[in-house]
């Protein structure tokens, strides 16, 4: 079988291994290319030694010319800022981009300025050019444009999973769309491989708190595709919170009901909306639900609830933060990009315990 | 010093250890009596082994006649439906009570059966005619009625976390009561001491998730408690959720502000409330904040938030679960009722990391 | 391609969950029929809900009559004495065993008879008459044998670590056959799913302790696989540890190196004895190890060290309890029994973090 | 009642903030000041927020002239190399120092030497004319030298445990002294609050290692007071090894017993040894022990065994790394030196869960 070429910049990071973990067991990909700003000139596997024997390339400096450049795509598992610079030059000689940062997530240089704000980088875009071309990859809203487009800004983990959990509820118009309330759960991972005091070992281990109340960069993804669901402007309250384990973001998303529905019009919505969806899995109230249900994995699981006595429907949505949440929408991406079925690669459902 | 005497029914609980760990730091208080329906005739430092040495008390039967019985307060660290059958023997001889469970939260049996009912009890209270002199024990809010009090009910450990963190707000108008959602997150240990397969180390260890989603118990005296504060009925959303962790709640409350309020008026209206409370802090959005911070000890520490954006006041309110959330409240509770200084034996700032 | 059926009885459990999630990927087999003595008529994946979509048969009593049967293989995924009642009906028909306990490991009724002393069952084996025909299922060392085999032993998860580790020591003969001393860690998940008091989450999540001081069952199989090898008998001291992970035994195996012996004496010997082995990492001193190494993966580790002060060799020895000390093992047996390649399904790096 | 003053160099460690903790309930101590490197100038109840109105002395320089300096005590609760540079300025002025590193663990250069070339810093000691008068600061080896001491070196933590755990085996001579093998696990804190790639939460959660396998420096203290307790040379074998939690060391301790030597004896050799100590437990085999037993307490556990099939004998050495192993021996030395009872402060049973 034909296989594609593809490059991983920022492969000393979560999102780098991630992507290189699934696309060891893709038909149809050949890593070919390992990128980073650290650990130059040394495998991959002595990096992560799981990786031994299974992908041992060796890391090279992105900017070093002599460095693997044959790819038909380039993954950018880097933060904010890195991807807007380097994304052009891929893009010139035909070679697809994913982007893991906010860098493509926005079209226009307005909206993607007020996300830099919020991350304190300054607004001024690299390649503000670019922006009108991109998609948000998020693949239940945007799998035609994700299939056409050679440049795709991978959506935020918490983005993915309030937006997979509000989107039936908004296009569907049973909710008041300016009641929404996303807390959000996540576990460390969500915040790289960076160190950090706050996620020293004994620091964290009985440890949990809320961060960025009102203010997380998140948001405005969050709102930009809710509101061209509803086709109007919609504004969410959202509250991140870290807590001590390794991979799940679990969001619990408030909305008050409008008059008339209910619980089993909430559910049609939400079954209706994701009927043909594989990775999105919609239950009722009665299952017990658990962010170990999608752990290692690329689904999202979704449980819709209604609270009769004020009104509210209540949606919880579990996703694993390094796959749906990160590189298994990147491959799903990829896949949708190059024409390969939309599952390749993804179909394992997890490890438990 | 004149001692009191104390028995400590439930002793094989971490309500009941948590108490001895407390009471062994007090100075007015003797723990003559452990009771437990497991583990009878070991000493409880058989159960505890770090209690060797510190309380190597024997372990009675509730039941047996033999058991020691010369009290001056009895501790019923129990479930639910323990101390309505017991506390009257007690209470009969003047001997003080504190109960953990919801048994005497409510004053009347119907609002005590539609707590029962949540927990899928029987709704007949064993005790009706003791109810309605009961006091919720919850320091902050009821100090007076409980220094005149011989039978409190503790509160539960969510209706802690919110009670503190909501009636600030509920109290000077500056919310809409009836917009109040409740975002809980408890360790584990709120589970109690008994083994369940969703808490088993490796099921548990890296997963988290919602349960009892509007239908939690605690919701009953919250909304109570507001209620009074309010001269109104409220009801609001309560969405509880279990993360791997050990010791900690940490709620997130939602509200909406009413018109011309901000965060200077919302911080005015909590550092007023609890500008005499010991136990209580209050900070503003400019603090990062963990559960970590109140960690083995008896504080509820609160940070006050507002997004601009929604008109939402958002609450970070954190506790131990098993201090503030349970012990601790009881002991705050036998200092008051006995007229010892209110924090004796409380103001230990716990231990990190 | 044509696939061979595969039974599971004990499907309910951490091994049985292990040997699903490797065979579904499998290319060779197909699962046929899932037996527990619990949750009988469920579906596996309401158990196991990240299997939901992947694996959804119905589990079955063992004693069902119409329970599926036609299988070419059949593990016996279940606690000690079962396997031993059931194999032979299978064995009847033809149909290929693989035990994960103890019953089968042991190929004559003494040396069952001490281990079953030890773990506190009954000395009777219950098919005395199937043990000489037994092979202990540790492809590394019985590889023919397990090809011959209709009935394998697999090993215990400490075992697996222990021998591992000192197999190319002993049958080298660079040590003292009897100074040889066994400290192995394990996570949780190596006691099953089964409750306990002392896996609660809140007991263990700052915990570890030692246990079965130089009594565990585990010593006979080391003792007997080293014996073979040394040609005489071996006494080791061996003592267990649990500790607040989930997956993964780390082995500190301590021997006297005799004289003349060094480092690189013993590297050779290590990768002389695994130079053929797929599953079996050698690596000398300088190498970082830890057992997220191996982390849901198949392999072994091993970290060679001298102590030149007092002469000591000091291998450290990892695996993934559940993997190679369990599941993965088992697969590897059944495809040494059937022909396939011997990697198959299993050559998988495991996941990070 | 009289308090001697205290100051604390390194007070935003571990150990400073255990210290911090222990001395705040200590009767006969005032805080009187409290030195970092970082965070110069803040209260140290913003670094750790739970000591928020228990103690908010502000952070001085070491070196800032206008610090405070009126003590009666100085605790270096800094790294290898600060203290003896810098104790000779509280000597020379009458004032006591209990220093926590490897500084004054030693009472000649050449000693000194052999943990400096260990721990890679250069062998110089800053003020070699301070080691002859330097105690190890073990109490229940040295307390008549420690009483009459200006200046003691605590032990290391994982020294605490396995001396403690040996030296009534090497003290009473049931055992081959040149046959010891110490198996030690710690939780992260024992490596301080220092970031750590190999410490980053989603890194360790799951995943145990050993390291600096026969090379680390606390072999060199363990070897000397066992050493001086056996009045000869003594060489050990010594493994550390991290685990996924906060605090606790058990330490394994393996020895051949010497011909003649039983269970019986090697108890009777241990409660003998241990008789009047108040922070040692000896426990014989048939006690379930944990480490939990002594998190966030002075204590050290023991359990005594033997192995008669090999002749062993195996104590398993328990203690918080963070208090025995660290703020709590200091505290324990500080008693002695200054004549208080020796348990003053550090009577408590830790907390549990």
């Amino acid at each position: 079988m034909h296989k594609i070429k593809v490059g991983i910049i920022g492969a000393g990071g979560y999102g780098g291994v991630g992507a290189i973990e699934l696309l060891l067991d893709h038909p149809n990909v050949e890593i070919t290319g390992l990128f980073a700003k650290q650990d130059i000139g040394r495998p991959v596997s002595e990096i992560f030694p799981h990786l031994r024997g299974f992908c041992d390339l060796m890391v090279f400096d992105p900017e070093d010319p002599a460095a693997p450049s044959d790819f038909d795509a380039v993954f950018y598992s880097t933060p904010d800022g890195v991807g807007q610079k380097g994304a052009r030059k891929w893009l010139d000689r035909g070679i697809k981009v994913i982007d893991y940062s906010g860098d493509f997530r926005f079209n226009d240089t307005v909206t993607y300025g007020g996300y830099a704000a919020r991350i304190g980088k300054g607004q001024e875009h690299a390649s503000p050019d670019l922006l009108p071309g991109t998609v948000y990859g998020l693949a239940e809203l945007h799998r035609a444009e994700i299939a056409k487009s050679n440049l795709v800004g991978n959506p935020g983990c918490f983005a993915v999973s309030c937006i997979l959990g509000l989107a039936p509820a908004v296009k569907s118009g049973i909710i008041d769309e300016n009641s929404i309330i996303c807390d959000a759960k996540t576990g460390v991972s969500g915040a790289g491989k960076k160190v950090n005091p706050s996620y020293h070992y004994p620091a964290r281990y009985d440890s949990m708190n809320a961060y960025k109340i009102s203010d997380h960069q998140h948001v405005y993804e969050v709102e930009r595709e809710l509101g061209l669901l509803a086709k109007k402007d919609i504004r969410i309250t959202f509250t991140p919170h870290v807590i001590p384990m390794t991979r799940g973001i679990l969001s619990t998303l408030y909305c008050n009901l409008k008059k008339g529905q209910d619980l089993k019009s909430s559910l049609d919505a939400y079954q209706s909306f994701y009927r043909n969806e594989k990775f999105v899995r919609v239950f009722g109230p009665e299952k017990a639900q658990s962010t170990s249900d999608v752990r290692e994995s690329n689904f999202c699981n979704l449980s819709v609830n209604v609270d009769e006595r004020t009104g509210k429907l209540i949606v919880v949505s579990m996703i694993d933060n390094l796959m749906k949440g990160q590189a298994g929408s990147a491959v799903q991406n990829m896949n949708i990009m190059f024409g390969f079925e939309e599952t390749t690669g993804l179909l394992r459902p997890g490890r438990f315990p």
